[in-house]
């Protein structure tokens, strides 16, 4: 059910001919109310895209009807056509809907600095709007996929009142990668600086700590719409705990279907003098090639892991820093410590803890290994 | 001839077992003087190898009598028992040509985290110093290699004067990758302050900009040593201006036997508002995985250019940016411009202009793609 799990919400996911494989190609998400407060999240890249621009726009005053996604083309670079693209969707699905142009979001995804196709884009608008239903959420997830094996999907209830999303990528939000796009659902009744402030803190330690490959996207964006169906309004710490929840299940499932990838590494940083600290440091070692490769051969080349914290501005002394990899402390106080053969790095799941030894703070950052397949999907995207 | 090509050096190259292919492994320079001036810039990562940690005391006074280089591992990360075996290395040579220990540079390059076979490194010492003659530049080029596939060299000569350089490894300076080991010899009869000048605003502009996959080594080094044997004394502006062009052309030796790479990528900003903006664009294209694997699949796509330079704090406008690539303009005023199909990427040289139409300031960043082979030689290189 996804997006459509919580009351008051429908969605269609359509194939109109964006994609060239005839796979669903857009997505539609509407909120019936009786409440349309939203918040959303976005690329901190200058470079935005022109649905970027729009949404900027739209979410202003805090309320949103419907939320309108493609695949097959991310309408950045496109000049003043793309952004008239861009327009005349939100202003297809407000006809529809029978509510402003100014109340719908767009996202798009796909090759940059190609146009749209306009005429197949509206003629996906009218084949969505008429399909829209309160079960398919599901469709909607598989409509905005584009290098992903699977649609990411996540739904938690607690006390009479839901949250459901979906999401599509394999990045984060800021930078990010690759376009990640996450709607979240909700039939709790919260104004939208309610949401606002919610989304922010739990986008902070999740989409935000996902760093797949460095890689800043220009069409990143999260949105969070509630519809106020449920009737209950829960307590702001019950809100952003069950929304903290939800985001860090879709993260994960996005670092798990990143591209090309065959490690999901932890980076999990400790003993930091502040959480900024732990975050560069782990964020560091998230974008070295080089440990990313390493871990790609099943090797626990752990000075690389020292060179990277080296490159940082976080507090600390590099003789005085400890390395674990999957539970085998290969590194005590900047110097060897166990065997770098004793670590078994055959499994999917990489667990790095780095003990900076100077303070209490931590922070957690997720990324994958580089691999032969990382560079042919990304070599081929356009193609 | 290499380093021996300017009068007053003598060098050998020798293998003492630290590489287990038997390769030759360790490189000695000894400069005969009349005069000892040199100059040494450094990786300014902030996890420094041992070899660092010691040539930075050295090079204090402005006098170096001789470097001495071992491939076949880094010392970094080794603790106290590393420290003492750059020591111990220091005062072997030191004592094999009758100077003190305090005017011997030492570097080393290989895997971090590992002990040197002290005895090996000391009987290399020995059997070097036993070798040295007026010819051998090139066995100390062969010595330095680790990945390298060949050894690079350059000479120049004017007016009576001349300078030599070796050089290994496939990255840059600060940051740098895979460590870049560099030594510099000239005839020339210029201080310590003038050398140091010199060599600043020489790798400033060409090893600096080198920068092959944005991995910042432990252990770079580039030092310039002058013998003062040719008795004369250049003017500044003619030693920098041969001293630079020397720089370039080992630069971009590096680059082009960069691990794994296929193409090498000589990226252009120009209409900067001033020279770090420039690179830092320039830099920041450099560094995305995105539009590397693009690249080496052959896809001039230039979305992920404008993606890149929207992460940086550089003066620009998105939608008044220019993208060429080999010739063909496909981006004007951040739109599409020439199809894409039209950029011939098969060839190994790609020159990708940026134009930002902001100002008059330029700067070149060198790089190489992301490739199947980068990933396979570094997931296998402790192995």
């Amino acid at each position: 059910m996804t997006v459509t799990a919580p009351a008051g919400f429908e969605a269609a996911g359509v194939a109109c001919g964006l994609k060239s494989s005839g796979a669903a190609d857009l997505a539609l998400i509407v909120n019936r109310g009786p409440r349309r407060a939203a918040a959303a999240v976005f690329t901190s890249n200058r470079a935005k895209a022109n649905p970027i621009i729009w949404s900027q726009q739209v979410i202003a005053d805090g309320e949103v009807a419907a939320i309108v996604l493609n695949s097959g083309g991310a309408n950045c670079f496109t000049g003043a056509q793309g952004f008239q693209t861009t327009h005349a969707t939100a202003e297809a699905v407000a006809e529809a809907l029978a509510v402003g142009a100014g109340e719908v979001l767009v996202c798009s995804t796909g090759l940059i600095g190609e146009q749209l196709d306009r005429a197949r884009l509206l003629a996906g608008v009218a084949a969505a709007s008429g399909s829209l239903d309160a079960e398919s959420g599901m469709d909607a997830a598989r409509a905005i996929m584009t290098t992903d094996s699977v649609p990411k999907t996540a739904e938690r209830r607690r006390d009479g009142w839901a949250i459901g999303g979906i999401a599509k990528g394999a990045g984060m939000l800021a930078p990010g990668l690759a376009t990640m796009l996450v709607v979240i659902t909700t039939d709790a009744d919260l104004p939208a600086p309610a949401l606002d402030a919610a989304l922010r803190r739990a986008a902070r330690v999740s989409f935000d700590r996902l760093d797949s490959d460095g890689c800043m996207s220009t069409n990143d964006q999260v949105t969070l719409m509630a519809s106020g169906a449920s009737g209950i309004a829960p307590d702001a710490e019950a809100f952003e705990a069950e929304l903290t929840a939800l985001c860090l299940d879709l993260a994960a499932q996005l670092q798990s279907d990143a591209e090309g990838a065959s490690h999901d590494i932890r980076i999990e940083v400790v003993g930091a003098a502040r959480e900024d600290d732990a975050v560069e440091v782990g964020r560091s070692i998230a974008r070295n090639n080089l440990f990313k490769a390493a871990v790609f051969g099943n090797d626990p080349n752990w000075g690389r892991v020292l060179a990277a914290i080296g490159t940082t501005s976080a507090e600390f002394d590099p003789y005085d820093v400890d390395v674990s990899m999957n539970g085998v402390r290969v590194c005590t106080a900047g110097g060897p410590d166990r065997p770098r053969d004793e670590v078994d790095l055959s499994g999917r799941a990489v667990h790095l803890l780095v003990d900076l030894r100077v303070g209490d703070a931590t922070a957690t950052i997720l990324t994958n290994d580089l691999t032969h397949d990382y560079v042919h999907e990304n070599s081929a995207y356009s193609s």
